[in-house]
C-alpha cells in the first residue's frame, strides 16, 4: 500500500508564553482534507497532520457541503477509513508543535522509501518567536507603539529531502498575492530544497485556478 | 424592554491589505454567547455582536453541549428568540470592523437611556497597524528577522461614557495572566474611563473564577 503524510491548516506564533495573542494566517484546511479525501478513495494510507481547528477529512466546513444527502455518503466513507485504519489524524497548534511533529512523522515514513509521499498543504509561518526571546506574560498595553521582532522559522524543507525522508515524493504549495512573483518562487523552492513537485497559487483565485511547477529528472539515456 | 448589547469573541488585526497573516487572540466567544443565552431567558432584547466565526448563542462548540438531549432544547430557545425578535447577531473580524460597528450601535441605542446596558465581552486587540502604514500585499520571508510595529488601538471605552451612549450601564471584562496586577487593573479601568462594573479573570482560572470591581456611586443623602 501506498502512504501519503498530508499536512493541512495553519500555524499559530504564540507572542506570549501564557499565550493570549498569537499571529495565525487565513488558512481553513480545506485543501487538505478535501486532498486527504482523494488520496483515501484511490487506496493511500494518509497520516493527516492538521490544525486541531481546521477541516479534517469527511468533516469539512458546512460551507464546502452544498447537498444534505453528501452527508450521509460522507459518513460512510469516514467509517470505512475508520474500520480499515487507513486514516490517522494528529493535530498541531503551533508552529512549534507541527515542526516537533513533522520530523517524527518523516523519520517513521523513512522505511517506505518511494512508496512515501509528503503533501505540504499547511500553511507554516514563516516566522516565529524563539522560546528564548518569547515574553512570559501577557504582553501589557500602553499608549506607545509596540515593536515585534519575529525571526525565521527554521527552514525543514531541505532537511525533509535530505535526512529525514530522502526517498519521499515530496509535494509543497506556494501561496501568493502578488502574480507577478508566484511562478518564480515556485521554481525557486525546487531549485532550492529539492522538492519533487510545487503548487502555486494566487491568493484571491485558489479555487479557481492552480499552477504546478515539477522538477525535471535528468535520465541516462533510459 | 430592557436591551443589552454584548460585544464576544476576539478581533483580528491585518498585517497586508491582502491579508494573509494576521495578529489574533485567544478568544472563542463562550461567555460573550452564554451570556446572551443568560440576558434572554430574562427577558432582556440582546444585540449580539460577535466575532464571524466564534460561538453564538444556543450554536456554541460542541465542547460545551455535554448532553445531547441539550441541543432540542436549545434549539427550542433559539427559535423562540427567533420568532419574538429579540435577538439581532451583527458578525465582524478585523479590530476596524469591530470599532466601527461598536460606534454605530452604541449611538442607535442611546434613546434607551438607562434601559440600555453595553457589556463589552469581546476581547479587542490592544494593538492595530492603520491603514496608511499596512503593506499591500502578502509580506515575503526572508533569512532576516522581520519587525512589525503595532500602534495602540483608539481607545473607544471613554467615548463610551460621554458621547456615544451617556446614560447606558456599561461592563467591561478584563483579562490577565499574572495575578499580581490582576485588581489594580480593574479599578483602574473604572477611574479612567467611567465604566460601571468590571469583570476582572485571570486566564488559567477563568472557567472557575470571577473578580468584579463596581463603581462606587456617591448619594447625596437619598
Amino acid at each position: 500500500m501506498n502512504l501519503v503524510l498530508i499536512t493541512s491548516g495553519g500555524t499559530t506564533v504564540p507572542l506570549e508564553k501564557n499565550t493570549v495573542r498569537f499571529l495565525d494566517n487565513f488558512s481553513t484546511g480545506s485543501r487538505g482534507s478535501i486532498s486527504a479525501e482523494y488520496f483515501l478513495e484511490q487506496g493511500y494510507a494518509v497520516v493527516f497532520m492538521h490544525r486541531e481547528v481546521s477541516d479534517c477529512p469527511y468533516a469539512c466546513s458546512p460551507r464546502l457541503i452544498p447537498l444534505n444527502s453528501y452527508l450521509c455518503r460522507l459518513f460512510n466513507l469516514y467509517r470505512k477509513a475508520d474500520e480499515e485504519g487507513t486514516l490517522l489524524q494528529l493535530g498541531f497548534t503551533s508552529v512549534h508543535e507541527y515542526l516537533f511533529m513533522l520530523k517524527h512523522v518523516c523519520q517513521a515514513l523513512q522505511p517506505a522509501g518511494e512508496r512515501a509521499m509528503i503533501y505540504l498543504a499547511a500553511a507554516v509561518s514563516d516566522y516565529f518567536i524563539p522560546d528564548h526571546l518569547m515574553e512570559e506574560h501577557k504582553i501589557q498595553s500602553g499608549s506607545d507603539n509596540l515593536n515585534i521582532c519575529l525571526t525565521p522559522t527554521p527552514k525543514c524543507l531541505s532537511l525533509l529531502k535530505k535526512t529525514w525522508c530522502p526517498r519521499a515524493v515530496v509535494v509543497s504549495f506556494k501561496l501568493e498575492t502578488d502574480e507577478s512573483i508566484l511562478m518564480k518562487k515556485a521554481t525557486g523552492a525546487i531549485e532550492k530544497y529539492k522538492v519533487d513537485c510545487v503548487v502555486a497559487n494566487i491568493l484571491k483565485k485558489r479555487f479557481d485556478e492552480v499552477c504546478l511547477a515539477v522538477a525535471t529528472c535528468v535520465n541516462d539515456g533510459g
